[in-house]
């Protein structure tokens, strides 16, 4: 911490005695106090928290809002309203452009005259960012691999043939996200890596620690000068069958139609609110989540959850009369699913009008319990972030562990050097819904988001307080 | 730890040099060579675990088994004989009588001739234990209370009334068994003390966190020379609805019919197995959960999940090939939840054949992601097991904290003075489920019940090597 200052926390805790500057215990007062913040931001969110039930409207109400689409200008809408309505300061929209891609209605897979099993159909979803097929589809023999250095030992074998990925995450790894890091290349560049050895399509095991029927689908990308082949992902029950008829059968042949297509740019917008700063408005600590989801379930955890969050824990701060020092802001980022133009954009504007961002926050990892945050800063950032870790010890969750800060907040990051955290959660269920059907407003639990809320804004309100 | 030893996990790590007794970290090797084991443990738990295919024959195919059913029966058969698959020592039943209470078709009540809503009819369901009413029920007007003073107060006013128990979980709680243990007298107690007043029955608000039409059922009890009238728990919804009701309308009258009844004493059984140790096969470390369960869900949190646990929690130590000193024995107890006869009995039978039980630990808190361990015990054991903390810093359940061990192991501290030892999970959505329809294998996470069964395993296996 630069500064400990008690000025807004006396003005909830009246009986402060400034000469008392160490309490009984030998904790400074201002910590001490902090602390009796932090338990009344905990129980007001558990008790009367709002984050559930703007998830609600936004999730299962307005529900999937892929990048450019009329539910994503819907969001857009609901939450510059929403920001409104609860009184916060310079609600604004920021304007970006936006890629659009459409899914359309055909997408299509099945093993064809398998002598086996004859003509079966298989559970696919077009990967983000692919381009379709004819109407007839692309069919070819399926090769089966787990990496990339399999694909380029292919040579010249691959050529007219399917890419079949099947490197599933890591199953003994506690932290799933860990495991997805592992995995998840075969999606993102499995395309490319597919086509530059002449293969006709790819087919990507789901991105999941479950085995189930439901693919997951999730951004894919191709590069210049290389052919761009059709990409699908292929739920983890059907990638299992796949795998185990290619056993028997190495000339398994599969057709695949996809109509999904990528339309010209649309705009949209980053959705903007604050509670301005009581002594350094021009101070600013961002929160945000993204406001853009897949366009399979109605991205309630992820990433309805980090915006309700984002705009909760600013509601709890003005719902107990907290006076941040400097700003706190809210930003809903558009397009981090497909684009990360938001968050680009943010980064860019983030100085104008003399604001000197100090921090952000990013809740993108599921409304899940929280356990902590996961800070990217340098050593002096991260030790003054770290001493903050007894404040959430009422809700167990005091892990402040080196990490990632969040894709619309590491621009932040890399711009102004700034420390960047993200919150971390109990992550065990999150890749069960992640970019599939599955993740709708029935998976959350209203008291494990409510708590990520209060959180947010324990960790927000201390360090636009005390600053970083 | 009264004596260090490193000889069965010499077993393990065959480049353990005896002379290098302190690692380059400065740790002893024999809690280095520990976290070698714990980490081994969770990983085999989460890519070979089977604990959850388990909870599913025994909550989704036995599905629930209150004490003294058919399909209480069926589990300890079941239990039994998955030990003996597992090829568990010394597998065997302990007999014991239970009660047996019968939930019966008629569960109903309605609120009759009421000037604003007519008859509705209210989501109930009898608590376990209650008597039935007659064929016509019991009809009177409610009373709405939040605490046995207000029912004192009410003395004569109370006669032929319907005591309506309407005091919520605590919803600022982080904890949400503490939130529990701060509404649940109104279930257990309720009928005794609005009997004592002359009412002829009780309604008690449903033991959840959650608004939904679901009734929770659970124990009740009845008192010498007090008259036995009957209690059903009414939903969360019904009741908020009741009580508004009771606002505008004081003369509110509910007519209750319940069907249920006490039958005579049954016989049923613990069911037990175990490794022996292979030192010290007298002194036993006992890993335990309920087999019986409510008869309205599956029991799959509750407790199915702290059984197949005690189960996988052997079979993990079994399949690394790990060789304890001393004995550790899976209890699965009978009728936990309606008069904890075989936790009892079997601490009535715990120092038969020369046996020394040294520690018990418990799972009754459902399969969520394990956080760490309540721990009973004196200062001395408590300190000792605090120093295992390290040892589940990989799955992040590093929290040994004091509390309550379990109904089933709790006589075994009582009768031995031994520590017992309860896991300690992610509570937040114990209660959406508890005693409810909703506890279904559905909503059990594969990870998070087979990461309790590796936590359980690594405390159990250091015991076992280590002592107490």
């Amino acid at each position: 911490m630069k500064r400990i200052s008690c000025i807004a926390v006396l003005v909830l805790i009246c009986s402060f005695s400034q000469s008392n500057v160490y309490g009984q215990d030998g904790q400074p007062d201002s910590l001490r106090l902090y602390s009796d913040v932090a338990k009344n931001i905990i129980e007001t969110a558990l008790s009367e928290g709002q984050a559930y039930d703007m998830l609600v409207e936004l999730a299962r109400d307005i529900g999937p809002r892929l990048s450019g689409s009329t539910e994503a200008a819907a969001a857009v809408e609901w939450g510059r309203q929403t920001m409104l309505d609860y009184d916060l300061d310079n609600v604004h929209l920021q304007e970006i452009m936006v890629p659009r891609w459409v899914r359309g209605p055909v997408e299509q897979a099945e093993v064809i005259n398998s002598p086996t099993v004859g003509t079966k159909s298989l559970a696919v979803c077009a990967l983000g960012g692919s381009v379709g097929t004819s109407e007839l589809g692309v069919v070819g023999q399926v090769i089966e691999v787990k990496n990339f250095e399999e694909v380029k030992a292919l040579g010249p074998k691959a050529k007219g043939k399917l890419i079949f990925y099947n490197r599933p995450m890591g199953p003994r790894r506690v932290n799933t996200f860990a495991a997805y890091g592992g995995a998840v290349n075969q999606r993102s560049r499995g395309a490319i890596e597919a086509a530059k050895v002449g293969a006709v399509a790819a087919l990507v095991r789901s991105m999941t620690t479950r085995l189930d029927r439901v693919p997951h689908t999730g951004a894919m990308h191709y590069a210049k000068n290389v052919a761009k082949i059709p990409a699908a992902a292929i739920s983890t029950v059907d990638a299992n069958f796949l795998s185990d008829l290619l056993k028997r059968d190495e000339s398994v042949r599969v057709r695949l139609r996809l109509s999904c297509q990528t339309l010209p740019d649309v705009p949209s917008a980053n959705v903007i609110g604050e509670i301005t700063g009581s002594e350094l408005p021009e101070e600013i600590i961002v929160l945000g989540g993204h406001l853009d989801s897949w366009d399979k379930g109605h991205g309630a955890h992820d990433d309805g959850a980090g915006c309700v969050q984002s705009i909760e824990a600013l509601r709890l701060i003005k719902s107990l009369g907290l006076q941040p020092k400097r700003s706190i802001r809210a930003v809903l980022f558009m397009n981090e699913e497909n684009g990360q133009r938001g968050g680009k954009a943010y980064a860019q504007y983030a100085d104008q009008n003399g604001s000197k961002h100090i921090a952000a926050i990013e809740s993108d990892r599921g409304g899940f319990t929280p356990r902590g945050f996961t800070v990217k800063a340098e050593n002096e950032s991260f030790a003054n972030i770290e001493r903050l870790a007894h404040l959430f010890d009422p809700m167990a969750a005091s892990r402040i562990i080196r990490g990632y800060g969040g894709v619309d907040i590491d621009p932040l990051n890399k711009r102004f050097g700034i420390p960047v955290l993200g919150l971390l959660v109990d992550s065990h269920r999150y890749f069960d819904y992640h970019h599939s059907a599955n993740d709708t407003i029935d998976k959350v639990n209203e008291r494990e988001l409510e708590l990520g809320a209060a959180a947010i804004a324990i960790m927000a309100y201390v360090l636009a307080m005390e600053g970083v």
